[in-house]
């Protein structure tokens, strides 16, 4: 197809299309001519693919490159892909933070992985999500908002029960799948799990304070 | 204090400071001199929060200007206060997603108050928050990236555990201190749940794919 139809099947208007395949974020179409080129349908995925990390996912172009490099070639052992992918769609992060309050709070609960090296895997076992902790915390103490320790608990084990069933469905089959699963899960399933948290917030919030009955 | 014990008291600039009062989000100091001003702890406070809102809360200046609005002047009974709060920190959604599948989910899972009306508060029913989950699903089937039915309830399972404990421990004595606690830990509490699913997640598959024993 021309590059007019693919922005049709896509909803991606043309002028952007030919940003991403300058950014290369996109692959070259086939040139049938000097100023013409035709798309298939892996242009077509390619393109949603690149719509929802750019937009939902809110990455930028540079880290959506990253991200694609990483379903494209996909060369790490499991668990370093796990780090790469986290690291790909991880935020900014200050290089000052105090990280001692986050450490606590994860060896509490154990989970050592992620704060002493692990054999086999590269690093020195502080994980990238140590920081994001150190940072979110650190923000909650700025606003003088204190989350009581066993609230952290039950935050800890909502998330390790929403990290399980993602781990455990991990597409082993092929290096290339077990990449998107991870990338596309950990930016693309953010979103949904925070759109979930204020609906469970409202619908909690009816049963603990019903309505007055209505005046008659 | 003058504006620069202020600025070092709270380690934002007195070029921010200066923004920030021209802006409305932290009240004028005690003018002492035409150019000169006292300002107090309450300043420190203030200062705190908004930087707290802006920088991981990643909120605007204008929503962070409504967002201390409704703490500074809660009006609203609870229910309504919660979906106030919601809206004042809601993405910015486009207004042609489909909610279809959004709405047959949040009914499959009986939180009726999300898309029925609630009697004595405001509002046709269809909470800010399916649309706000419309739009994630349609980022995911963008992606052709495929959750299935039981994932998706278990994520919902575990944002009403969360849920269920941050509107169970709601303080109800002032307004004032319920919209603080529900604006503050909507915005502030998702980088922490975030960096969580990501520790959980490390942790979890350290679990699943133990790492090789070292080549002896």
């Amino acid at each position: 197809m021309r590059i007019s139809e693919l922005s049709r099947a896509t909803g991606v208007p043309v002028a952007t299309i030919k940003f991403y395949l300058r950014e290369g974020l996109v692959p070259e179409g086939v040139r049938t001519s000097p100023n013409q080129a035709q798309y298939d349908d892996a242009h077509v995925q390619r393109l949603r693919l690149v719509r929802a990390l750019v937009g939902v996912g809110g990455l930028s172009i540079a880290a959506t490159r990253e991200v694609l490099g990483h379903i494209d070639e996909p060369a790490q052992p499991t668990l370093d892909l796990l780090g790469a992918a986290h690291q790909a769609v991880a935020p900014e992060l200050p290089d000052d933070v105090d990280v001692t309050p986050a450490v606590a709070l994860v060896r509490r609960w154990g989970w050592s992985s992620c704060v002493d090296p692990v054999e086999g895997t590269s690093g020195d076992g502080i994980d990238l999500g140590v920081a994001g902790l150190a940072v979110a915390l650190a923000a909650l103490d700025d606003a003088g908002f204190v989350v009581e320790p066993d609230r952290m608990d039950t935050y800890a084990e909502a998330m390790m029960r929403v990290a399980r069933a993602e781990i455990d469905d991990l597409p082993t089959e092929t290096p290339s799948a077990a990449v998107r699963y991870v990338v596309l899960g950990t930016v693309l399933v953010e979103p949904v799990l925070l759109a979930l948290r204020r609906l469970a917030q409202r619908e909690a919030s009816v049963a603990r304070f019903p309505p007055a009955a209505p005046h008659v």
